[in-house]
C-alpha cells in the first residue's frame, strides 16, 4: 500500500465569519453574525475569524466590526480572532475585547502593493508597531501570506520570497503563519515541493495552509500539506467566499469538505460533522438564499429531510 | 518531499456523452451529440463512450443511439465505444458499426438487483454469450462495477466481493474493467486499502477508476488511486451528469479538473486543455444552459471573455 504519513488530529481555523462574508452583497445583520460565529463554535471549531476592523469603505460588509466582536458570547477554549490591517486596526479590535488579531500581506509585490497599498518590506515594517503592542497587552498575533502558490499578476511566486517574510514575521513575534493560496493556483507537486523547502528552514508547527477551491485543488493540496507536515487549515464554513478576481469562481475551501475527509481519515478535528451540516444550511439557504458551494453539505442536504439536521441553539 | 509515485502517462476515458447526458431532461438534438463527441476526439480523447444501446423506455435521453453511433465521423486511434446491457443491446451496438462495448454491473447485490433486475450472478451469467459474440467478431469488451466504494443501500462493500467480480469478467475477455464509485463515496485511505487489495490479485493495467464527486472527494481520491497504480480513469466533459440518487448533488468527476491536475503534475493525457474548455462552455452553457459543474472550466470560463476561446470544428 501507498505510504501515507498523516496527522492525528489537525486544528481547523474558520474563516468563514470574516473571509466568507466581506465580500457578500446581500446585508447579513450583526445578529446573524454573531449567531454564526456562535453556532461555530458550538459545533467544535477552536479558533474563529469573527471580523476584520478595517475602513467601513474597504470592506462594507464588515463595517459592525465592533458589535460583532463585542457581542458574542465567547465558549472556553476558543480562539476569538479578528484582522487587522494596521496598529489603528489592532487597536480597534483591543478596544472591542478581541485577544487574537490577524495581519496580512503578500508574497508578491504585484498584489502586496495592490491589495494592501503598500510594499512588502513597507508591510513588514508596519506590523513592528502591532508587535510590540500585542506583546505588552499578551495578545496573540496571526498572519496571512497570500500569493504564496502563486499570484494573478505576477504568476508563479519563488517560495524564497515566502520563507523571508515567513523569517521576519516570526521575529516579531508572530506565533501563527498562514499561508493563502489566494486565487487557488497551487497544485500538488507545487506545494509539496514549497512545504519541503519551507520546512527545511523553519518549523512546520507554525504554518496553517489556508488553500481556496477555485481550480478543485483545495482537498488535493490538503491532503499534500498533511502529508507535508501541516496541522493547521483554514476554511470557510459551507465554502462562503468567492474570489474577487473571478467572479462566478468557487473560493474557499468548506470547511464541511476538508473536516469530511479528515474524519473519513480517523484525523480528529474536534468538530461535529452534522452541525457543520446545519450551519451551512442555514447560513447559506436562509440568510444568504445562495447556493451551497459546499460538496459534502450539498450531498448532505439533498439525503436529509429537514427534520432530520441537527439543529444547534447556542 | 513526500514521496510521491506516479505515471508518466495516464489514459483518460470519456463518458461524458453518454453518462452526462443519460439523465438530463432538457432534449439533446442527435446533430450535437455526434459534434459533442467528434469535437472530444479532435480535443486528443482517445477513448469516448458515445452512447447506449438500452431499452428507450430505461434512458429516454439515449433513445438516439443508433443515429449517434452510425452518424460521428471516426477518427483513426481513437476508440469509440457504447454501453450494453446484454446481448440484444450488444447486438444493436454491432449493427450500427460500434466496435467496443461496455457492460454494467454492481459490487453490491441490492444495487445490482434494483438497478439492471439480475443478481451479481445472473449479470455475469448473461454476460458469457456477449463475450462469445464480441469474441467471434473480434470487437473489445470493457466492464463497469458500480458501488465499488460504497452503495447508497448496503454501505460499505468490501473490496473481495469486487474481486471475485473483476476476476470473472477478466475469465469471460473483458479487457478493461472500471470501478465506480457511483455515488461519490469513496474516500483516500479506503481507496488506497482497496486498491492494493485487489492489486495483490489482478493486473492494476487492466483497471480504470471512475469517481463521482458528490461529496468532493474525487480528485484526492485520483491522487491516492494514480499513487496505487491506476492509469485509466473515466471523466465527463465538464462534470456533466448528476447523480439520480441526490438531486442537485455534484456527479462525475469532470474531465477538465483531471486533465488540469494532470497536467499541472507533468503527467500525459493526449488532451488539449484550452480546447476542453471551449468543448464545457459549448455544451454547458450553449446546449444545455445550465451552471458549469466543473471548477476548473468556471474559474476559466470567467477569466477569459469569449474570442480568447479556442474554437475547435471537427
Amino acid at each position: 500500500m501507498i505510504p501515507l504519513v498523516l496527522p492525528s488530529a489537525v486544528k481547523i481555523v474558520e474563516v468563514g465569519p470574516r473571509d466568507g462574508l466581506q465580500n457578500e452583497s446581500k446585508h447579513v445583520s450583526s445578529a446573524d453574525k454573531i449567531s454564526l460565529i456562535e453556532r461555530l463554535a458550538a459545533a467544535g471549531l477552536s479558533q474563529i475569524e469573527m471580523t476584520a476592523f478595517v475602513s467601513p469603505r474597504q470592506i462594507p460588509a464588515l463595517a459592525d466590526a465592533n458589535e460583532v466582536a463585542a457581542g458574542v458570547c465567547k465558549l472556553p477554549g476558543v480562539e476569538y480572532s479578528a484582522l487587522v490591517p494596521n496598529l489603528q486596526g489592532y487597536e480597534a479590535a483591543s478596544k472591542a475585547g478581541v485577544t487574537s488579531c490577524a495581519l496580512f500581506l503578500s508574497a508578491s509585490e504585484t498584489h502586496c502593493q495592490k491589495n494592501i497599498n503598500k510594499s512588502v518590506a513597507q508591510a513588514l515594517e508596519s506590523f513592528q508597531a502591532v508587535s510590540q503592542r500585542a506583546r505588552a497587552d499578551g495578545n496573540r498575533l496571526r498572519a496571512y501570506i497570500s500569493t504564496v502558490f502563486g499570484c494573478p499578476y505576477e504568476g508563479e511566486v519563488p517560495i524564497a520570497k515566502t520563507i523571508d517574510i515567513a523569517r521576519s514575521l516570526l521575529a516579531l513575534g508572530v506565533e501563527e503563519i498562514s499561508l493563502g493560496d489566494t486565487t487557488g493556483m497551487g497544485t500538488p507537486l507545487q506545494v509539496a515541493r514549497y512545504l519541503a523547502e519551507l520546512f527545511a528552514e523553519l518549523p512546520p508547527e507554525r504554518f496553517a495552509c489556508h488553500f481556496h477551491d477555485t481550480r478543485g485543488t483545495a482537498l488535493v493540496n490538503s491532503l499534500i500539506a498533511l502529508q507535508s507536515g501541516v496541522k493547521i487549515f483554514d476554511t470557510s464554513i459551507g465554502g462562503l467566499g468567492g474570489c474577487p478576481y473571478a467572479p462566478g469562481a468557487t473560493g474557499n475551501l468548506a470547511t464541511d469538505d476538508l473536516v469530511y475527509l479528515l474524519t473519513s481519515m480517523g484525523i480528529e478535528t474536534g468538530v461535529k460533522l452534522a452541525e457543520l451540516t446545519a450551519i451551512t444550511s442555514w447560513i447559506c439557504q436562509e440568510v444568504l438564499q445562495i447556493e451551497i458551494p459546499s460538496r459534502y453539505a450539498k450531498a448532505k442536504l439533498a439525503e436529509l429531510t429537514r427534520k432530520d439536521l441537527v439543529t444547534i441553539t447556542p
